[in-house]
């Protein structure tokens, strides 16, 4: 069975990306070679999915002091700051590009006069690293969210939370993609996940490439696929977990999540640990993006409903954690109370240096 | 405030129809002077909705007669049949379609011997009485809906049973047609309904042009319209209804029918009484189609799904009775237990009369 592909891949001193604007028309790859390429292919969403863009800026950086001809390192950590804040203006709101492109220049200012070149190998190590950990993520969840799985034929997903938004194997599909090495293979429905497709364009495409058996539906067809008892659990992304357990997800995932509950299906969300933002007590606190009403008027140029007609078009929603059943994380999986497993799982080491 | 447009009327002598395949990018009427016309007019689906089919169909059977040089009322009757037939073919699973071209020929059958222009008059004269006989339905429903929703501000509504699927004013829209007309005017949250979009394209549209307030969303966007209390009630269509109460309508229904529950929402299904069937005991027995992949994975020729993928594309979902708040008849509301309800307010004369 084929590995399911990484959406950045570093390959003798070149960046290659998944051209995901392509997908799932042609598998296409474009190779940026300066910072201004990777700003570029972020911006257009040639690259997306939360800790896929932490990878691609982390290389961007690289790529910006590579060739760099620095008298000192004082000019190469003022390019390399120059680089960040440009690469930041790409998606303003991606969380997790900031992270990483904070995480290389705290590493290199801990790194103070190691030299020029060594400073430019650093950050290329940084990079690299970064993907690393994300894959080794990827795959705990994966291991942990087949506990989970193993006795079932089917399940239901959402969106993208896939290969193609990580660095490798995602973190809602990781389970899928562990035990399929495992020489057991799910059955994947997919949501097509209106208003902008994820579903039908990325996961129905990376499940495909990876061998997985997988069956499109629209996102008003979840109902039944559980009514027929076709799948045994539904297993998500999250977008950003309160402490109460509270999970934002793409839209449509909480009424996925009470069609479950009302099915006796399992509702399982899969995040790293850094999805967890404890500063909100619960999902009430998360902000809700409302995106552009021509997402939904208008297929591509053409439209679809009449001119000028009200919309309201949220980018995400939040479940309340009542009916989620377990959160599957790099480090274990929590199950309500989630206050208490929270603290228990994630932060366990924390817990035992107190 | 605007009346609801008639997507059919007979102005004139001419039969003028709305090409709903148009909407919303412009309202065209189109005008057919032939059977022929008429029935490439329902092929093509630019009439559409069972009522408005069988309207539609009932003057195609006029048109087919109306200059025919008949010798006699027998060679009258032989055109009558052979533009039935034809007219059958148009839609072949269109129930409603069938009932009308029947109609008409069993009143002609019953009119023997009033000689071939007596007889012409009286298939246009049955053509508008099943259009008017219709019309008088949904405003029956209307009313009876309107007591329902007095109290509420906004509804949500799926797919199209509006005024354009009937001789005017719609199954689950008469409602709202009926109390605006009372100076009561509620918003309308409209899903696009996918595959086919017919909320958007349509829903969205009648009711723009009627004055009424209508706000968009995707079907993934109704659990959190209703998390959001936005909206008092849900009302839908039904294309089949079962001796039980179980109803078969657009795919997403019986989803809307779970989240509304949740949400402690009354599920308002708005039908006039020919949609039950009482040969059917549950809904488990209603045949549901599958629709072409292409429906999905594809806008246009355009696709937005990887080449070859599985699809599930049912029409129709049947969602349980006991998810049921009500269903709105021309003839009363029906309450659970339906199998009582039916016979007590459908068939009121049928039972008197044991």
């Amino acid at each position: 069975m084929p590995e399911p592909v990484s959406p950045i891949v570093w390959r003798d001193g070149e960046l290659e990306i998944i051209d995901q604007t392509r997908l799932p028309e042609e598998l296409v790859f474009i190779r940026p070679r300066t910072v201004e390429e990777v700003w570029k292919a972020i911006r257009e969403l040639k690259v997306r999915g939360a800790p896929a863009l932490g990878i691609a800026a982390a290389f961007g950086l690289y790529l910006a002091i590579k060739d760099f001809q620095a008298k000192g390192e004082e000019e190469l950590c003022a390019q390399l700051k120059k680089a960040a804040d440009y690469l930041a203006s790409s998606r303003p709101t991606a969380v997790n590009l900031f992270w990483a492109l904070k995480r290389v220049q705290e590493k290199v200012a801990r790194a103070q006069g190691l030299g020029v070149e060594k400073i430019k190998e650093l950050v290329l190590r940084e990079a690299l690293a970064i993907q690393q950990e994300d894959e080794s993520m990827c795959l705990a969840i994966g291991r942990y969210g087949a506990e989970l799985l193993k006795e079932a034929q089917a399940i239901l997903t959402h969106c993208n939370a896939g290969t193609l938004a990580t660095a490798r194997y995602g973190t809602a599909l990781a389970p899928v993609y562990y035990l399929a090495t495992q020489g057991k293979v799910l059955r994947v429905f997919v949501d097509e996940t209106r208003p902008l497709l994820q579903g039908a364009r990325l996961t129905a495409w990376e499940l495909k490439q990876a061998g997985i058996p997988v069956t499109l539906i629209t996102d008003s067809m979840a109902a039944v696929v559980m009514q027929k008892g076709w799948v045994q659990a539904v297993v998500v992304g999250a977008d950003r977990i309160a402490a109460n357990g509270d999970v934002a997800n793409k839209i449509g995932t909480y009424g996925l999540a009470i069609l479950a509950r009302e099915h006796g299906l399992p509702f399982y969300v899969a995040a790293p640990s850094s999805t967890f933002d404890l500063t909100l007590a619960t999902g009430e606190e998360i902000p809700i993006e409302e995106r552009e009403p021509a997402e939904i008027t208008h297929l591509g140029l053409r439209p679809i409903a009449p001119q000028g007609i009200a919309v309201f078009n949220p980018a995400f929603d939040v479940t309340p954690h009542h009916y989620i059943t377990a959160i599957i994380t790099e480090k274990g999986i929590l199950r309500p109370p989630y206050q208490e497993s929270i603290s228990q799982v994630l932060f366990k080491e924390a817990a035992r240096q107190k």
